[in-house]
């Protein structure tokens, strides 16, 4: 492997030995590992182990909890709220999204809001653990305020992303997972670390006008919702980005808006806290509560089929079902390894050093 | 009032009495145009007494059943497949969605499914009847193919909105209607009446290109999901109504992707049929299933105003709610009257002369 190249295990083994020494239990540290690296492997480098030194440090500024006691405050058949305790959004999540499955074995489907978390790393982690129950999984979650709604100035918003996982039958399942904005942020990362041209539609200026410039936001300027202007429906991903919001931080009691805590521990935190910690939701649907799991497979293969194989446009070799370049990226990692980036790679030594870890 | 301008009252009482001449009961028939008709008032003329006649020629081709009966064909505490036996899907859908609320009453939570059933109006009504009781309403609903995937030439998917409508406590609810393509059909329809300019990012031509002319959809072109390109996220607005398409078709056996049937009687129907009827998908949360109402209705207000009040980009008087703009045509409407295009009034003076009913 090249020099920048870890493979899975390597970056198991250490983020786990890294976690421990900040006070997890080693179920804990493999579980959040796990979640973790899922990001790497499936391609969305900006969620997975290049975040290790900012839990930690977060942890050092008092916001992590690294033995949280995760517990249910309310409760009925269908639903739950959990308050996270501080704990890992890591560890947090899925927990809460096991407790949605198994309320989905008694009743039909399962529902669940949490307070007091932190980031949860992606969301397909948490949605795609209903897959191999025969339950559609679903995971939202807020996250700290880069996104002017639509005619805002300010912004209100997080990424706020939805997670849909679908099981099929002889096809692979379908995973939408997707960041309520035009662009993620991972992407504007990259065009910054380039010096690049941000396409018109992904961010505004401090002053609320469109703008290509990819480090405006940190000058005062936003991500935009999906749609990038109001001509464009940029009011849906607006509304969108708000019922995430809502339902993983007004159901449960987490800080909802503006007054979401911010991920990286040296930002100061808002002035009020409406609520505890971040928010998150997740939901199970099994798929027998609504008709026999293999005809429903049946027909998702044939939906499918139909639509990986439909005229495409232009250059185009075919229409993607969500969750194909995921998946075939973490085959691949899994395989070849997983690429880091140099900053990501010093990070890691710095982990070493301070808590005497082999690198 | 202006002769193009007719009362709710008016517009009742005569579209009432033409589904009871094609055999709907008195309690469906209103049930049927309260439905409709709500289109009218919050300003979705598309979805309106525009297509009264539409409904009336499905009848004459034998796809609506004016006397159905609906049913629950499976059911869990918290989930039901209703089978809406070709019943206009006015009536089917508001029934299904009373189970659901009826479910959520039980265990927190109901979802229904819905197989066999036609058009439902507009997906607001729908989600809306979750408000009195103090529950959150979701309600989304497959069409026929107009919308093509990311990358494909193909019209596969419908404009499939989602509705998600939250109950707020001073402040009014926040109801968020939105089909998951850029644009909705009834704003490329005033396009066409003008011969207008279509933005880019709308619809796109029979080749899969990028296309202005608004009247592309008639030449074998398609809209295009919400983002537009796959530059500025399309392929979010495909997941999404995708995950609709699925969600209210698959889970229920109703027909799906590019074999839903058509809304104008006069469209053959797709060569296979591999469910039935057109499918939508009903959900209501109990919030008191998660968190005390006022609570939740005393932080819903906090974060209404704090969006409403937000700094706007330049020329903007407010940020919108979702939900604001519909409410306030309706006030609007509700008192001085719907005004009807010339088109419009035809098809209803047609009507009138088919059933002998006064207009």
């Amino acid at each position: 492997m090249a020099e920048n190249v870890l493979s899975y295990q390597q970056l198991f083994d250490f983020s786990t030995a890294v976690l421990q020494k900040i006070g997890c239990s080693a179920a804990d540290a493999d579980l959040a590992i796990k979640v973790l690296l899922s990001a790497d492997l499936r391609g969305i480098d900006s969620h997975g182990v290049a975040r290790l030194s900012g839990y930690v440090r977060l942890w050092e500024a008092k916001r992590v909890n690294a033995n949280p006691g995760i517990n249910i405050i309310h409760q009925t058949p269908s639903t739950a709220v959990v308050d996270g305790d501080s704990g890992l959004g890591l560890v947090v999540a899925p927990k809460a999204m096991q407790i949605a499955i198994d309320k989905a074995k008694n009743v039909g489907t399962g529902w669940v809001s949490v307070q007091n978390s932190n980031h949860f790393g992606i969301a397909g982690y948490h949605a795609m653990m209903a897959l191999e129950h025969d339950m559609i999984g679903i995971a939202l979650t807020n996250a700290s305020p880069l996104v002017a709604p639509t005619f805002s100035v300010e912004r209100l918003l997080g990424t706020n992303p939805i997670c849909v996982a679908i099981p099929a039958g002889n096809e692979s399942p379908f995973v939408a997972d997707l960041a309520t904005t035009t662009a993620a942020n991972g992407k504007l990362e990259i065009l910054q670390r380039k010096n690049g041209v941000a396409p018109l539609g992904w961010i505004q200026d401090k002053n609320g006008k469109p703008s290509t410039n990819p480090h405006e936001l940190k000058g005062g300027g936003a991500l935009l919702p999906l749609g990038g202007d109001r001509e464009h429906g940029s009011h849906k991903g607006y509304a969108l980005g708000a019922v995430v919001d809502i339902f993983s931080a007004i159901l449960s009691g987490a800080n909802y808006g503006p007054w979401v805590p911010p991920f990286p521990a040296y930002v100061p935190m808002p002035d009020e806290q409406p609520g505890k910690g971040i928010g998150h939701f997740f939901g199970a649907m099994r798929i027998d509560a609504f008709r026999p799991a293999s005809d429903f497979k049946k027909h998702m293969d044939k939906w499918i089929q139909r639509f990986r194989s439909a005229k495409t446009t232009e250059g185009q070799k075919k229409v993607i079902i969500p969750g194909d370049p995921e998946r075939e990226m973490e085959a691949e990692r899994m395989k070849n390894g997983i690429p880091l980036l140099p900053v990501v790679l010093d990070d890691l030594k710095y982990l070493s050093e301070k808590f005497g870890i082999d690198f």
